[in-house]
């Protein structure tokens, strides 16, 4: 018998207790071994459920208790999950998480912890929510040298977004709306500035190419300064905004790496994931183009990616799964090197003198749209490299300019 | 240190040994023990390879070896592929393949072997080539209750169709230009007529339903029939016509699955793959909606999957994976039970008599082209019954009838 323990009770938690409960038999059945939920650790209380008696309010009962060999964290946030989190492994408890806080910023010692006392520590979760990323990262994709990874990497940004490009929903609705749906929280901040995409693609540059990158370092805008006009000019151009997390080796070795709002082709896949969809696109020197796509959040989606961790910890008790995370390395991030296209909006209360400047950088440019009624012209450019870019937006007369990545 | 062995040096079997070799220490670093190809079978001689000291002609040799703990099949067909691989797993060592017709009807048998032989017999490469599926269905899913699992499972004719649709190009003439570009046999048959789509979802249908399934007990239809006429009167309504794999859970617990060309919503993400990409869509009860893209085919992409597999054989020496894979069972399969719409093209000489008995049917149909220019009328059913659509048909008059479902 397997016993496993659960701290946290909340939208991810009761999820986990009630697959972990309902399929308990088919769990088994997978391991070949009776695996049980035999604690739920929250402060609060939850009466009329089939496993209200597994309750209890002291994490200590988790800690001492030796025949649990699996605990499951998801309260979120740093504390009091780190120290949780870490006193498990310390004991050779193997532990899974759904908490990206946690993984992005303590997954070097959390692994390193686990390797030492013979534990595994997993977070499918934490990333995708229900999309398996981060076994086909590690485990199916490991004959690859991985080129670069990028995605949609957060629901309620995609969602506005879409609300946006399909309904010329204003952000300030869009945003009401999804905080009505349950889609975003009462404090957005950390979806809609970036944060949260932000700690998914450093996990994910961290697991494909092997050193801890840490979200302070990482260069992170949000949705909240796209506008309707965007929205159209870029539908006009060919392409939707999407917000995309992207990390990349670079010639160098080494790796750039950042959240924004991005100009995706139409053609490309990605562009049609929509609402609160994620998609993750791996190229890999032999694999080439691989993409994972579904539910990045919600209750059971997430829990099925824990219950999934759980079951493989499960089934490597006293044996370790290889995770190459190591320790951050001073300089391993540096901007693209190579040429990019641009998408550029620039406005001037003196429209001629703009105008007048744009001819200058025609060049340059693929696709435009010049508008006249709100003194602001919108472009495409070739690709260029980062010093020619700033040449361009110096050279145009604009006293307020904007620019977005092309993917 | 663990040997490796590798029977057959075609495209695939090329592309693992140059993985095998160009990568060896990095896949040595991932599973903290050197791993190194042995042997690699092929009557043929290759001279000039970094590799090439290793050919052998004789199994026996690979057979006897005890120092080779991973065997890859990759010759394809049934023998002697079904006989080297049997060997190889009564002398417990692990098998990998990419070869889908000997998984397809030699699954049960073999995983059978494997288990009782402590070895491990993985698969990853048969089923969409570098996409990470096996893996996921069998590992990150496990938490689910599989409702239904289909795709596009064949390059080759999403090449085709896709021709077809974008570019307007007739059947022979994108046959013959994905032959010129290596991505048809010069025998298209099993690609064309369905059959390599077809063992592809019986792979896949008995990892998420259990039982093995055979292609022989599959409807099974190609895209020879599919006209450019069908394609434009699909695009006319808002779908793309794609050939899809499917299986699904029906309420009685039976499965129905088949292989037939089948119209795609193109709000449908799985309407914008194209070209010789592969998309499987997964739904579970907990996970809803989980699809993986990528290259179907190609000598690095199915390789890479291949090598991945090794990797995780040479990590479970010793050690079962567990598959569950059960003997098959008289009555599993099933017709689908549900209402779903279908596309329907007719066609009459007497124009007006099918037209007049078109008027009969008009309360099921939700949209129609009727094209009196060539004695046809193609439409949508609303979702109806398999028996509603069968009184659908006896009661239009006409001597040309084509079927195809809608997903």
């Amino acid at each position: 018998m397997i016993y496993t323990a659960l701290i946290g009770h909340g939208v991810v938690g009761s999820g986990v207790a009630e697959i972990m409960t309902k399929q308990e038999k088919k769990l088994s059945e997978s391991i070949k071994e009776d695996i049980k939920l035999k604690y739920i650790l929250d402060l609060r209380k939850f009466e009329g459920l089939p496993y209200s008696d597994k309750f209890i309010n002291d994490f200590n009962i988790i800690l001492n208790d030796d025949s649990v060999k699996v605990v499951v964290e998801v309260i979120g946030g740093l504390h009091p999950a780190f120290d949780f989190v870490k006193a498990c492994l310390q004991k050779g408890k193997s532990v899974v998480t759904s908490n990206k806080e946690l993984v992005a910023e303590k997954g070097y010692e959390l692994i390193k912890t686990a390797n030492e006392n013979n534990a595994n520590f997993l977070f499918e979760a934490s990333v995708g929510g229900t999309i398996p990323i981060i076994r086909p990262l590690t485990q199916c994709l490991v004959a690859n040298d991985i080129k670069e990874i990028y995605g949609i990497l957060n629901g309620t940004t995609n969602y506005i977004l879409n609300k946006m490009i399909v309904d010329s929903m204003d952000f300030d609705t869009a945003l009401k709306l999804a905080q009505n749906n349950g889609y975003a929280e009462k404090n957005p901040a950390s979806d809609i500035e970036g944060l949260d995409a932000c700690r998914k693609i450093c996990i994910l540059a961290t697991l494909a190419f092997g050193k801890h990158i840490y979200p302070k370092d990482v260069s992170c805008e949000g949705i909240t300064n796209v506008t309707l006009d965007d929205v159209a000019y870029a539908n006009n151009f060919g392409y939707v905004i999407k917000l995309i997390g992207k990390a990349a080796k670079e010639e160098n070795g080494k790796i750039s790496i950042g959240v924004a709002p991005t100009l995706v082709s139409k053609d490309e896949i990605i562009s049609n994931v929509n609402g609160v969809y994620n998609a993750i696109m791996v190229k890999g020197d032999s694999c080439d183009d691989v993409m994972f796509y579904g539910r990045g959040a919600g209750k059971l989606p997430t829990a099925s990616a824990v219950v999934a961790d759980v079951v493989d910890c499960a089934k490597h008790l006293g044996a370790r799964k290889y995770i190459s995370w190591e320790d951050s390395e001073e300089g391993f991030i540096t901007e693209p090197l190579n040429s990019i296209s641009y998408y550029v909006l620039c406005q001037n209360n003196d429209f001629s003198s703009l105008k007048n400047s744009f001819k200058d950088i025609a060049e340059n440019v693929v696709k435009s749209n010049i508008n006249e009624d709100k003194n602001e012209i919108a472009f495409i450019t070739k690709p260029v490299s980062k010093d020619l870019l700033n040449n361009i937006l110096n050279s145009i007369k604009s006293n307020s300019t904007k620019t977005y990545k092309i993917i």
